[in-house]
């Protein structure tokens, strides 16, 4: 159905208040003037390569075959950390190799996974500080236009690892799960997958001195201003108050410990 | 002059932290790849179904006929509220039925008018909290890429009421009116049209403590740092401070009333 | 490389609060269907001028030849201050007449600059605070579809000028440069050009009670925690620490006055 519009999508951490991603989008433009560019977010707090590497996993799937997802959440700019383009699950990826695409690999596998290092498919002048503007938009904007992965550089084996904080299963009766991050309604969003409380008929999960029985179906099965635990839109575990705020009423937010018994 | 570009746009509470509005244009693309989608704002304060359905009726007409306006302000999401289709004053729009497009319908009526229920037009699985990405993002595609509104569900009689803040007349000298958002600059925009107050040759203002005699042309009336009153850009009353800032000097903002005494 | 592709860009102060900048869009489309419009920012500080003029500066030589590059940061809207449009190295600006478009005047010269007065060109209702959408978008739209320059009104000698922020050569052995603004990992930006300071071995920089010797390559350049001095991705001096916040560690922001001291 996609034609030949290409489609890049961009995940940073620079927020809305600079030129960044702006100036990105300008080198795409130069270089592949059809390609459609999407934001994902600009608003991955400053350097959390677990939080993009989530949100991408999220979000990735609901693209077009054959979309361009380009994440530039790079605490080690200008350092010997390499880039990458990675393709897996029928897309493809433009990022630093910190371990941002892991949570996609260890999923969908890859197709294809090579070092961005063919200086013609950059910026001729490359900065210490934004290879944002300076590699990773030319050379997804490159791979828009038609170049192969492959003439980007060599192959690699594997992408670096990242610390992914998975849910810890204690026993078959009990896990530790971890709060990933806030929404703008107070929703708290965890690490922890529908699949692994799906089995249970009568779930329990403790948030701090808080204990929520049970999960809900949607935010209305519940009387307005009421708790709840729910899976979420992109089938992780939630908390959520009904027209009101969780992490509020929890005081809780990212890194908050969530014990869960089976029942 | 539009062609063979659909144009859409989004307007949401979601805020710009998350990935919900990008993840709803990669349905987009996916279903009318040549569809321009174009932010109107994205920070509606949660469920603010009030201030959606005004800022719609300011922006729409600005827009090319034929555009396709999504807006997913939900509070009612997962819950019984319908999904409809509108078409008015040559436009459409996509919506939950919760009043966020009942101003548009008092003002311009509609010529068309249907429950969304076809779920050939939805993504294959239903979210109990994310209807933008399942449900109104593919319905709006689909309109953009030529389907027929009639073909999403049955024709509806009326929209569900808004529980909208008309001004009060109290009587033909006096109004009362309320601020319904406050702007970056500051400005405090009323749910006061140009009309209610054209015909007086000496408006009073009054909010809270503070007097403000007349109506300015624009900002540069008054001297800098002076606070006015004017006509805004969209049609409605609003308060002003030459080069500064309304809400702080009067410690107002959305729910502050103003008492209006026409001369 | 461009084909049929306009591109446009906007720099507002409008903030992502509002529809200002959406409804910008809609005239846009309505008028050049197939321009591709680019978010430079929305965030320039209302009113800033100055910021706006660097910013713009540092950004346009990113987008393809041709580019139209929309400036709305117009604290005299509805005063005398006329709008211009501009041709300058390659691109056409449209802002209003308030010093925003000087750096790249003094930088690049201009081929074409004129005042935009045909109301031909303009929205029918011209409001006294929004000429973003009466006046600028609709005018660069109308470039984008092909109008010349020429049709948008008189040839203007020069510009208004701007109160530019300049560093002040106090010898050949010092400078004074101040901090033009904080991004959002809080680094600190200077009006300090690499140029200025290239020549020196050994410069030594004061903020406040604060003093970085040397100039670093890179961010990783130093331990993590550690403050450096650099020459940022556009090239101007700018003070940063390794994975952390240079604005906090210094309490230093927009205005923070910098010696140098060349060595």
């Amino acid at each position: 159905m996609q034609e030949n519009t290409p489609v890049l999508t961009l995940m940073t951490d620079f927020g809305h208040g600079g030129i960044f991603a702006g100036v990105m989008k300008g080198v795409i433009a130069g270089i592949a003037p059809k390609a459609l560019v999407i934001d994902l977010t600009h608003n991955i707090p400053p350097f959390d390569v677990v939080q993009a590497a989530f949100k991408l996993r999220q979000a990735y799937r609901y693209f077009p075959a054959e979309t361009i997802h380009v994440v530039v959440v790079d605490p080690g700019v200008g350092s010997e950390r390499k880039a990458v383009a990675m393709r897996s699950g029928g897309h493809m990826f433009v990022a630093p190799d910190n371990g941002v695409l892991c949570l996609i690999d260890e999923e969908a596998g890859h197709e294809e996974l090579v070092e961005i290092a063919e200086k013609g498919f950059f910026l001729p002048n490359i900065s210490a500080s934004f290879h944002g503007r300076d590699i990773f938009a030319p050379a997804a904007a490159h791979l828009a236009a038609g170049i192969e992965m492959k003439a980007m550089g060599s192959p690699l084996e594997s992408l670096c690892p990242l610390k992914i904080l998975h849910p810890e299963v204690k026993n078959d009766q009990s896990l530790a799960g971890t709060v990933l991050w806030c929404d703008r309604f107070g929703n708290l969003i965890t690490n922890v997958p529908a699949c692994m409380i799906a089995e249970s008929a009568a779930p329990r999960f403790h948030v701090g001195e808080t204990v929520v029985e049970g999960l809900s179906r949607t935010y209305a099965s519940v009387p307005e201003g009421e708790l709840l635990a729910m899976i979420g839109s992109f089938g992780m575990l939630e908390f959520a108050v009904h027209l009101g705020n969780a992490a509020e009423r929890l005081s809780a937010g990212p890194g908050t410990l969530v014990r869960i018994t089976l029942g």
